[in-house]
């Protein structure tokens, strides 16, 4: 392989939503160097939405790109399959069925493109730019809305035989439990660990406890955030809301290290703002059901990266993962 | 790379039990040419167990090799350390702490030794001589006395950061569940789906059910091949156990599909011959708790290899592993 001046490459990291899709361009120390977003939600086409992407993106690309070469796009985006490249029935995308996504913008941009789902994007992006830098094995769980996971053995994401692995926020940790409002699964990680899940617990417990603060607030203001402030005024009902869900996902992670052994499992998402109040009983949990040969060997690690650009950078990371079998020398 | 005469080759596959230690010089087609046993538990050192095995294969591999090449050792054994060549506090051998096992083999028989764990070691033999050949991503679990299992993702065997990965008889299926006989924690899909597992089922079930053919053994004779034979004759509380041993499995497999996404997942050892006693209820509940782009789509196969056979063929199969990094042909 030829030498390359990894200092003059860019790649362009799409991070699309079903609200709202984020762009930059990323050089190889992870740094944005443009930046950009759309409304997910305007485009009921997706070939209009790839159509205003060009147009956002192609003057920004024509700036950066005078001393730079353009190495290709990277794309994170819900329900999207790695080895064909389509973004597959996304509940939360207008784009129905099999859409060949990175084909399309393949052929609009004139450079290769690839596909993941966001999860494993982020998961990306902590191998390169973040918190996992140097590790072979971890898992990345995303606690926001939703809980999704990218998963790195030896050095690679683990896509399975179809595309799809890695959805780790659908595996049952209490069988019969708690129906999960969208894939009906009883008792699903997603449904306890979740900000939405969190939100229901929260429901659920003032009830029992008609002292806590969080019956000052109407049902519909019941959230993830507000019981964390609630936890932090030292609300116990609050605190406990966190103990029980620090328990399931601790319960849920003993589970996923007997199955990869990770090195660490990185934490990203909103859902980690509650700080120890979560992590405490997770940590507690997860080591009491690890067999002795894994405990107290599992790092848990917060997300180093900022939120705002995480999924920009780990959608970016892929075009690195494309052209290296190793991440580039950040250093070089 | 240089051409090489993989008919001429041969590995030497040496399989651990607590009880017997079994071996076989097998060729590239995973025929045995040459085989025989040791009873593991006579050794109290270490070292004594290691000449004796020498002084058996010595004398085979003086047969075997006048006209084909010696490749290597391979060696399936409990708490095998796959990075580290170690065999650490196995609770089934009396040999305590960690032991260095492959180098002591590597100098004593001069050459190269892999060590894993059996099931590990199991799931090689099946991509290279059994039915998991072709296939890249696969799950192979062993349903014996215990629950082991070997997962392979993208052609690669998973070892984890530390050697120690696919522990997943110690997953937890039902948190606050059934108390492991062995390791305390509460739940695992070992105490519920190993052979130990189906008997204490079956003792608990044929309390609750008096007519019961279970009701006409007695307490030290009740154990997975009696409980088949009960069902086989159309004893009812005998097809629960295997139904609520199913429901258990088919749950845990749900997890790992959602994890990994394989092709198939491979089940070995003496409790699938209750066949579709424990193979129906075992699929439907895996379905039942899969997400929609899961379903109808992993295979459930049961071992190809020989049960006999399977140890030492998957301890040779490290060798080849080692050797080459794709299987050799099987054909060639």
């Amino acid at each position: 392989m030829s030498l390359v001046n990894l200092s003059k490459q860019v790649a362009l990291g799409i991070d699309i939503g079903g609200t709202n899709t984020k762009f930059g361009l990323v050089n190889h120390r992870g740094e944005i160097l443009e930046r950009g977003h759309l409304k997910t939600e305007q485009y009921e086409k997706v070939e209009d939405f790839i159509d205003e992407l060009y147009n956002e993106i192609k003057p920004l690309l024509d700036k950066c790109c005078k001393d730079r070469e353009f190495e290709g796009i990277g794309v994170g985006a819900p329900n999207a399959n790695y080895y064909k490249g389509t973004i597959e029935d996304a509940p939360n995308l207008r784009w129905k069925g099999i859409i060949p996504f990175a084909d399309m913008m393949s052929k609009k941009f004139g450079t290769n493109c690839k596909i993941t789902n966001d999860a494993n994007a982020a998961a990306l992006g902590e191998m390169l730019y973040g918190a996992a830098r140097g590790m072979k094995d971890f898992i990345m769980m995303t606690l926001g809305t939703g809980v999704g996971s990218g998963i790195v053995c030896g050095g690679n994401l683990i896509y399975g035989h179809d595309g799809f692995a890695g959805e780790l926020g659908h595996t049952i940790v209490k069988p019969g439990g708690r129906k999960h409002w969208s894939t009906g699964s009883e008792g699903s990680l997603e449904a306890y660990a979740s900000a939405t899940g969190i939100a229901i617990t929260a429901k659920k417990m003032r009830v029992e406890f008609p002292n806590s603060m969080l019956n000052n607030f109407p049902e519909e203001e019941i959230n993830s955030r507000v019981v964390y402030e609630c936890a932090a005024k030292g609300d116990a009902t609050s605190i406990e809301v966190f103990r029980y869900t620090g328990q399931k996902l601790g319960e849920a992670l003993a589970n996923f290290v007997m199955f990869s052994s990770p090195e660490a499992i990185l934490l990203f998402g909103g859902v980690i703002k509650a700080g120890d109040f979560i992590l405490k009983p997770t940590k507690l949990h997860m080591e009491r059901n690890l067999l002795p040969i894994f405990r107290n060997k599992v790092k848990l690690v917060f997300s180093e990266l900022d939120e705002a650009d995480a999924a920009i950078l780990g959608a970016s990371a892929l075009v690195w993962e494309n052209n290296y079998s190793q991440p580039p020398q950040i250093n070089s």
